[in-house]
């Protein structure tokens, strides 16, 4: 496989050190620069957390200058929505392809990035969330959910989270409902003897949230038939489940030359 | 082990002839006689369901003439509990220990049945449910209750159940309760997007209602802690499983000469 | 929609008495026939287990007979390989779409059939396994194993299953083995202080069997990588998990107009 | 509650370093020296990953001037079998309690252990394993085998593991064995058409043992019987796991004038 040359926006970050790692232990992966508001000017080695970097990183505050100095092919850029709209942006303008991994995109800002692919002939890969196992569990509800209409979704998560459902149980719910046959489940005469026990009602389907400490993010869909049960169920154990989605996004968006929103339409 | 004589009252219910099944299976148990509202002067095996019953084994309408006529050692009665507590006492007064698997029992009738066995000290075992693994599960969760006082109970049945939470999900609240160190889980600023979602809240812990067809009668309860993660689950597939609850109380009750309400007071 | 008359052959089997439910109990599904090869001339009703058909369903112990006297869409033949491959022959000849639940069907049958329905440009449907649930498990765990190479499949039996591993878990590894990237999984130096402990060898992957009374038919693939795993487990209660996959067939085959074997390729 | 007193020796290994946080972040504990084979007459708060503790902690290299310097109630000792054992019969020698969380101490030690605790009518708890929720699994799972004879263990660990069965699955096996009724299980003709498809076999049970990346340490027990299934699970995501066992026993080692191996022995 060819060396994919790789710059990397916010390398300092919960994700971004991470993706650090990855590039590093990536055979045919390069790290060639990086991108961050602060140290300009200096080697990512110097950086701490980084002293094991032996090769020549150097770092910019500017992703133009970056640009400029280095000849990249891809940009995986992992800082905030703005910054990673402006980055993207750039890189687009110099041919390099970039590969975001942030939510909070605008429909505006989606739509201006395929515009500059479509233009350019360049991919892109912008994904809101780059664990594959999640994606996938999302995938195959929506598939399952042609053949089974009786869904509930269970989703546990540390105690220390705040909103219930979480936002993959809500989007994992509108991908279902998206094929579903239209069913208000259970039984039309069931009654709550304690509010709440059958959770949270999402387009007839229900949604419950356990929150424990000791769980960090796990998921379950759960389909029903007569005389079976189906169940699709997602445990990410900590930020590392990320990099495999990244991994791939890098080495599809070279091959790509056109704009894609969402990992899961680049996985078959 | 020596034999034990058997008679059974109820026995062409649901689960009376699982009961009558388990004693013609098992080697040191005796069916003598059975008791039923219908039938009486008939042979069991005359009756739809038991022709495979070889051995003659007489159907009494009146459980006195029954126990006149045949000298038992143990009554399993699995009939109503107006009939139930009749049978009890009756059998009791002839010196025949009752094993009893029906709920609905009063207070009132608890405390005479136990004050007539103490008087006659024999042993007469109730217990409104005789699925050993669900026993168990009830069990240990409370004793893991006392280390860990984060919990959460996830019960899952078939769709044509009518109330959730299920009766084993609030018994097995009750019973954490009754040790756990109080405290109200979650975050204490969690909030539910989608009412619900959050599931039933019985003195802190939440309880969670799953219902899907195909499904059975399951439960878990889940006890969290920093960094792990307990779970003790029942799955229950068909009243087969009451049997083994039977048998043990039929076992224990020839041995036994004081009253005992609930199997978890057998179980060591 | 339109109402699919349907004929019956193997009505008082294990799977052919669902069918007949099945049939019963979908509205716009009529049970006109069946074929036993036993009872010829009798009505459906007057056969042990059936007496709530109330309408007229003739019994006919000649497939060729039946075909010629009742004007049908679709024969489902729940018999043995022999007969079925000989019915689905005939009904093809008549003009029939069959719909065959069995397994041991030489390469040469299947052959045969394919190219009758060519000519014929007729439906048919040859299924080895009905449980949808059972299908999509090993279809999603096919898809998955193109992005997780490191995959372990539990199956989970009553303890009278004589072989181990099951025929589905074999199948299953089949499958994944044929897309996933080449892999001997575990540490290279791993070791077992008690043989067998890793399970069955197949391609590089390891599946392991367990049975025990209580269980049914389970089985569960789980995939890992960094951080995450992402498990499929299906559950089987009892044999009324066949009948979705075998409505969604009949379904189907009325509108089909090609051989297909195996209910994986008519599920998208 | 009284504050209790706290030595820590080993404080800058994995394990003592979540004892060291631990102790700083319960109300009811003061952390009031260290003991360090390096370091001897520095603070603890001078060594790198202690700066955060505000109040000072003297580090000795040698727990006798350790002991005659501090007042203090208890010894956590997370350092190695050998060391540990001097430690502890020099922290009883000072009238100290210890709490030892290393495995290997030979029969002799054990022994020598407890008839000095006796001596000196002194509190010691020795545990090679600290995880509650571990300990519990073990404890139900032999509780449980009184009444289910048929069970299965699935432990799962990440692919880095070396040995399989794991330890605990080997301990907990032992545990069972020691209850259950003798029989070897699984269908008397049942055959293995790939090897190793039903386990490791100790003493008529199965132990399957899986590996994958991703996972961290999971153990299963399976019961089984008539119509059921009760299942105990422990989900191990970090060592911080071990700390509320070292809480419990340094909480118990105060009250208790005896001598105890196994953590097991003082939850009841």
């Amino acid at each position: 496989m060819e060396t994919i040359k790789i710059i990397i926006a916010g390398p300092r970050g919960r994700m971004g050190s991470e993706a650090v790692k990855l590039v590093e232990n990536t055979e045919h992966f390069e790290l060639i620069a990086a991108v961050d508001y602060k140290h300009d000017g200096m080697m990512l080695s110097d950086l701490p957390g980084f002293q094991s970097i032996i090769h020549s990183v150097p770092v910019f505050s500017d992703i133009e200058k970056c640009l400029q100095y280095v000849k990249a092919d891809v940009l995986i850029d992992l800082t905030t929505p703005e910054v990673g709209m402006y980055h993207a942006k750039t890189a687009l303008e110099y041919n390099v392809r970039p590969v975001v991994g942030t939510t909070g995109f605008t429909k505006e800002d989606l739509e201006e990035l395929e515009r500059i692919c479509n233009e350019k002939e360049l991919g892109c890969i912008i994904a809101p969330n780059f664990a594959i196992g999640a994606i996938l569990m999302m995938k195959f509800s929506q598939m399952a959910a042609k053949y089974f209409n009786d869904v509930e979704i269970i989703e546990l998560h540390h105690d220390q989270k705040l909103d219930a459902p979480s936002g993959t149980a809500v989007k994992t719910a509108e991908m279902i409902s998206a094929v579903r046959e239209r069913k208000k489940q259970g039984h039309p005469n069931e009654k709550e003897t304690i509010d709440g026990a059958r959770g949270a009602l999402y387009d007839g389907m229900h949604i419950h949230s356990v929150r424990l400490p000791g769980l960090i993010a796990h998921q379950q869909v759960l389909f029903g038939a007569d005389g079976q049960t189906l169940t699709i169920r997602h445990d990410s154990y900590h930020r590392g489940s990320f990099m495999s989605g990244i991994k791939i996004a890098v080495e599809t968006v070279v091959k790509n030359n056109r704009f894609v929103y969402g990992l899961e339409n680049i996985l078959d």
